[in-house]
């Protein structure tokens, strides 16, 4: 259809997507007295034959915004969230098959986890009531995050988690580095090493007739063994550390066979007390805010390609 | 020293103050190879006899607030952190102490819990080593709070928490309210309530000559009593969750008089699906950012006087 | 309705308020082809016979905050808004005077202001059009408030502004302060001078028999006042600043008489460059994050009493 | 060196980058009285022969993250700030070619703009002094932003802006789109068009050996621009609008070969004032927070390749 109007134009369209992002959806199903919640943020970007709706604004290809937020909000009903990766491939999927414009779809989900208040001991009683299952608090910690891609015929499921915080009181050293003219760090033989994990995996599941990983179970999987690589390796440097971590991953879990972290290290400066007559023996710190390192790598199955972008964070 | 000065001023200053703020401590303290983490956030203001420095910019009487800022960390290594409470009572006892022109301080901590990371399992042995007691994640959830104020005769401790999210996904109700000519809304008779409890208690122990309460444990009952309020209170506005919460605190904890709670009531609306053929029985929700319900309150001992300020929020 | 209840309770019941906050108003006048905005975040908190919603969850005095929030929109309609603090006054004395259970209306209100894109040059021509005049950029700088509260009889207004971040690159000094044991910082004869101003200030106008001073033109006589004040004191202390910029504003506009800042000492520090080679000659610093110096104070006309709370932050 | 390892491992090292982000430099360039500001936000990402620090954690290849931070302060005065774009050529160069392991460099840099405080009125008297030439107010609105990429050949430079909101209150329509089952949106002959723009431009300078580009001038005439262009666009869709965005700069600007944006559509929804009895012509509007549309694009000159990532935001 554009065929005719691009050679006239200097100035021609490149990738574009677009589609509601940050809908905020919470599920809850009831199994009696006792709930179950899912909390779910969820941002969808469609792209495909949209070349008009950017040249002359005719929007005969444009399923709204507002309408992919409804699909969002029906499909919670529809298919219930199992978890967050199970609902946006039902998402994906859907906008693609259902639209001819529309040839590729990207379902982007943070997910909040919530766990029970507990309530069962003596003051329970107050009410003359079996304990609660209907109330929560968030868990705070980690936001948990999933981004599918179909384009009808394939998928890419890349799945993490952000601002999990972690920290080594000792088992970090820092030294060997290289010294130019504006080097002036003092070599650390035990240093606190701290980072606020941004992490990101993919699935080799891209096809319908593979059997689908246990989303729910690989997340609690991943997780674990990404933070004991964190605890249990003794680091020279959190390059070293970072790589731990995402060959544990690897090495543990067959159904993911790339990894990226993007790992700020946080620093812990040492506080001077010798002004004050004290000697600092590793136990004060100062916090640091900014600058702060940042290291980040991908990690691989040996024979895979890297489909994970480099920037975790913004340009 | 002013008053000289004043008479011909039409302009006079009132109530002053001034610290370091926010300066991040770490202290880390080690029980040979198991550690402790405090990670606090203090914030140091101080007054008194300050009136030339604002009239004249003379510092004579001014500790600068650099001072203010070491003092926090050399005194973590003097004194430990044992609590938030305990650590501000010490600081704020130094400056007005020390200082003849200071005669209140007002110490304010931010507390970060962190638990450990688990690494007692199979995976442990990869490093032939024991459980890994040195690393920490940090807990997320609410952040502890506390001030305290000393004018060098008696003390004021208010403690609290901020940013815990809470939800009970049923048993509240909301009905019966006035109607005006701008009311539109619906009764509820199943809803959602939820909201992101801040809250402050202020302690009766004021005189050092008084037993100090055990700060850690109060902190943790406390934090029980108000869940477990919040859990199995059956509902019918949020002011009578908020009452039960601060008054299940008084009740059960000799060493409060007085809770206040800011409670935004973070509106879930059950989303019509209507409009495509389905039903929503209390489970697809939206969950709104803006605006929210606010509900501020304050609860008392019978008998004692209100001194936690009205503004939770600011001004 | 209370007496009876009240004796018999351990726990009672102080300060309290509700409403909506945060209600997002945009309002748009159009004059022909010239457009107008009004872009504000208005909070009501109301208060008055409110004990039953708290002790028996009884909503019979309620005015939900879902009204109050639709009455929001609908005075921007009825009334327009003519300046932030005249919206609020239609507001207080709305909820104050239409429904008997409330005695006190407080409305807090966040202003957003908008300049025109300018588009009168050649480009214009391109759509053969005169200046557009619907077309907005927002300021940033900072965000314009203010407070209303009315108890039936009388008002009182307090305006402001915060996030306002101003520097001297020069004329700022501090030394001749207290050293004790914990002090190592040093004298300074030429430093840069920076905060992020939160200022409030209070008319003197209380009753509807005064006339009503004219809030745009206020602001905007404030705001220059307070920042002719901080670029032209030369300082010896940020204390010695916040005098002036208060002095300034009580001294050149009649209808204020109580001002109150909070304002962070953002720290520039003078990056070392000797290890380098280099000699800094204040040309390069460190724009510090935390800690920073607090200073707070209030500057009152001779003669009037303080009424703005000493804390503009969040206990 | 990682030859005889490489084979053996299941799990290898993909694209990898380290350096310090964040570094806050503020350059006072004094012209007498009158001072200048430059105020950046630096951050360093190094890659090259970096594979042993990952899987040894030997740090013989490794200049400190600390060393890449002096080393910005020390080049803001050996070379001072030109400009963002000049500053971080600066240092990408000196990376790549100072240190052999070090193949790539990329700079990204943050710029706040500070405009002059005016004192040239009668208050200035009040000093005896004339205009003062060193007292600043940030800007706000947008944030300026930078990306220079060079691995000892070419050059690669992406600019933009960031957090820039705008708004139309007419000449905005939305109509004639796909209609699903999901779809209940009403069409739109009159809408406000608001967004905060994040918007990225590469520079078709390579080359040490062409003319650069004056970065100072370039950034003004492109932001002019995209704010007419936005102004003008009688808008059928946000996608038209950020076409014509795009266009304006690519048509006017030849420096420029390719432009991407990401724009949030931050909806306006007209407030239904018809319950309270008033008619709503296009006055009063509720500023939507979550969900909102999300559209976002490339524009290429003719007959050049796409560079910039999709995303501008966040994975």
């Amino acid at each position: 259809m554009t065929d005719n109007s691009r050679p006239a134009r200097p100035v021609i369209l490149g990738q574009n997507q677009y589609g509601k992002a940050e809908n905020r959806v919470v599920k809850i199903t009831r199994d009696g007295a006792t709930h179950h919640i899912k909390d779910l943020n969820v941002s969808v970007a469609l792209s495909g034959d949209m070349d008009e709706v950017h040249y002359s604004g005719s929007n005969a290809h444009v399923l709204p915004t507002d309408t992919t937020k409804n699909t969002v909000y029906a499909f919670a009903k529809e298919y219930g969230i199992e978890s967050a990766e199970q609902f946006g491939i039902h998402l994906a999927r859907h906008f693609v098959t259902s639209q001819e414009p529309i040839r590729t779809a990207r379902i982007r989900i943070e997910e909040y986890a919530w766990e029970r208040i507990e309530t069962s001991d003596a003051n329970s009683k107050f009410i003359g009531a079996d304990e609660v299952k209907h109330s929560f608090v968030r868990k705070g910690q980690e936001t948990r995050v999933t981004q599918i891609t179909y384009d009808g015929s394939s998928w890419e499921v890349i799945s993490g988690l952000k601002d999990l915080i972690v920290m080594n009181s000792t088992n970090s050293e820092f030294w060997g580095y290289v010294k130019d003219k504006y080097t002036t760090l003092q070599e650390a033989y035990d240093r606190i090493l701290a980072t606020q994990v941004s992490g990101r995996w993919r699935f080799n599941w891209t096809d319908d007739e593979q059997k689908m990983p246990n989303w729910e179970k690989s997340y609690e999987q991943v997780r674990k063994h990404m933070l004991q690589a964190f605890a249990e390796t003794y680091s020279l440097s959190l390059q070293q550390t970072l790589y731990q971590m995402g060959a544990r991953i690897i090495n543990n879990r067959s159904e993911i066979d790339e990894v990226r972290f993007s790992l700020p290290n946080k620093h812990h400066f040492l506080v001077d007390l010798e002004p004050f007559g004290l000697k600092n023996d590793n136990e004060v710190y100062y916090a640091a805010d900014r600058p702060y390192g940042l290291i980040e790598a991908t990690i691989l199955r040996d024979g895979c390609e890297a489909k994970i972008p480099v920037d975790l964070t913004n340009l």
